[in-house]
């Protein structure tokens, strides 16, 4: 199985509609860079359980970034924000506002972040 | 059954990860304010199946707002969004900054519509 580091990414905004199971198999994958031999022993179950998991979640994530789409809104959204904020710091601002630019800074670099 | 103007909103978020028949069923209750008899009616299934089909679909909404949170972060993010608006409507900008300000305005003004 490829190391699709989508996969991450898919888990971060997903993750939480994964069976346990599938989290624990999918994180131990993907995350920690084990093999597959290595997770069964890691969670008792056979070779061939973990990858199942794994290839059902995987299934799972993309069917849910395809109805849902929240990856391709958070890069678009992120992408404005990046080039806001570069212009922002570009301005040439009146003395008197130059606390209100801050404030405006603060906002927006922290928008990402809550994304 | 109350008519939860919440519900519309997590359809919204959500609504893609419905079945089409509760999607249908939900849409007919809350977004066009037909009666169970009526959706009944309308899709071909009993009073009961429509209900339980409505039923069922609130309930996954609401776990899903439980484990995902989007609806909580739209608004969260709206919040800031409005705010720096207002500050940056409130500007005081430098004659050749305004074409900078007016992206910036695009930009922001925007965000929330993406989101």
């Amino acid at each position: 199985m490829d190391k699709n580091v989508n996969i991450s990414i898919l888990m971060d905004f997903y993750g939480q509609l994964l069976t346990l199971k599938q989290l624990d198999a999918m994180d131990l994958y993907y995350n920690n860079d084990l093999s597959l031999s290595e997770i069964a022993l890691e969670l008792g179950i056979s070779r061939q359980g973990v990858r199942d998991s794994i290839k059902r979640g995987e299934k799972q994530l993309y069917e849910l970034e395809e109805k849902l789409g929240l990856v391709k809104r958070f890069n678009d959204i992120s992408k404005n924000i990046d080039i806001m904020n570069s212009v922002i710091d570009s301005l040439q601002i009146a003395d008197g506002d130059k606390e209100k630019l801050d404030k405006i800074k603060e906002i927006s670099k922290g928008l990402t972040k809550d994304l």
